[in-house]
């Protein structure tokens, strides 16, 4: 490896999770806030570097687990973020991931030594973020909404059990479009990719609403949109 | 960095590009000939190491032109692959993508100190891989196959002008499954994706058939199947 090591640079893997939620009426991200400089109160997406004794993948779920206390959720790498000087401290490749929460889904949200504060964001609200993680947001931003149009990955933005207009929303929030509530209905239900629970809601100022759960939550291409 | 050296292992960042066209009436990939141990006379898609002054994508740009003297043709990023011991020569982080190449291209393969031959291998009947590259060629079909179907990246198989025929063959051949000639017209001309060059096809042992090209060579999505 003598040659190699001279002739190409090696480099540092970090992973970084772009980690998405629809709750409060809202598509949101959540953010750290950095405590290092440059970038000392910038925020930033999760991130970490990836250890010598394991896989990318693996240190994108420890990464996703670190900060919020979750797994078993959503997770997809997006992109392998590789220009030459995107970190001031030296070559880092990220290799950056998106993770949908379900709404409902109990967090364990903690900060560390290199960041004091963490919080959720809306999407059309974000603040000016440290690195290249602006980008980093906007590709994974893309490849959600196409893929809630070809995929039936929206189950992992919901909770087991939902109505129609629980789902109605979700889409509307994320393509940030109204969705005809015929149309829409029909589509969905013609798909049997959800089934309804024998349940309804209860309470609240609404009359009751069927409840629905997804036959199969694992990721298919499915024409929704 | 000190800290980050000790606690964090460096590796160096590689790509490889899953080169595909469409020929002789297969789905093929090229593959070069390894020379060094332990993959000595195994083949291997085109990759190379990432320099220290290069971005990954542009890496990979410059690994499809040495290899094929090609460039501004199709190509995506795939996955970066990360498993700890992918490479016996130590930690290689290969971030793959994939090329489509349009028919009838003039392509000059070259050979380099690393390796010795390079051919095109119907991905039906795949040599032997080195390293992990049976799992990137697997991944970037599936990719492949998938996009075909909702997106328009079928033009990037293509030359400039086809026929229906040259088209719904391309289908044919990459998803392994007959298509229906006249629902796939049919299906294909509502997209308005393509439009007539006025041509037709000259001798052969057919009659004359229209030509037809791209409106808009991007990639796009389009539910096509």
């Amino acid at each position: 490896m003598e040659d190699i090591k001279q002739k190409y640079e090696h480099a540092v893997i970090a992973t970084d999770v772009v980690i998405f939620r629809a709750e409060e009426n809202d598509l949101q991200v959540l953010l750290i806030k950095m405590k290092k400089k440059p970038f000392f109160d910038m925020w930033a997406t999760p991130g970490g570097l990836v250890k010598g004794d394991e896989s990318i993948d693996i240190a994108a779920k420890r990464n996703l687990f670190d900060k919020t206390g979750v797994k078993n959720v959503y997770l997809e790498q997006l992109y392998a973020f590789g220009e030459v000087d995107r970190d001031p401290f030296g070559r880092v490749v990220s290799v950056a991931y998106f993770a949908l929460l379900p709404q409902g889904i109990k967090l364990h949200l903690k900060t560390t030594e290199e960041h004091g504060d963490v919080g959720w964001f809306s999407v059309d609200g974000l603040p000016v973020l440290a690195y290249d993680h602006k980008k980093i947001i906007e590709m994974a931003l893309n490849r959600l909404r196409a893929k809630l149009a070809y995929t039936n990955i929206v189950y992992s933005l919901l909770p087991d059990e939902f109505t129609l207009t629980d789902l109605q929303k979700i889409y509307e929030l994320i393509l940030d479009k109204r969705q005809d509530k015929r149309n829409f209905r029909k589509k969905i239900l013609s798909l049997k990719m959800i089934k309804k629970t024998g349940g309804k809601t209860t309470g609240g100022a609404y009359r009751p609403a069927e409840l629905y759960k997804f036959i199969k939550k694992n990721p298919e291409i499915v024409q929704i949109l």
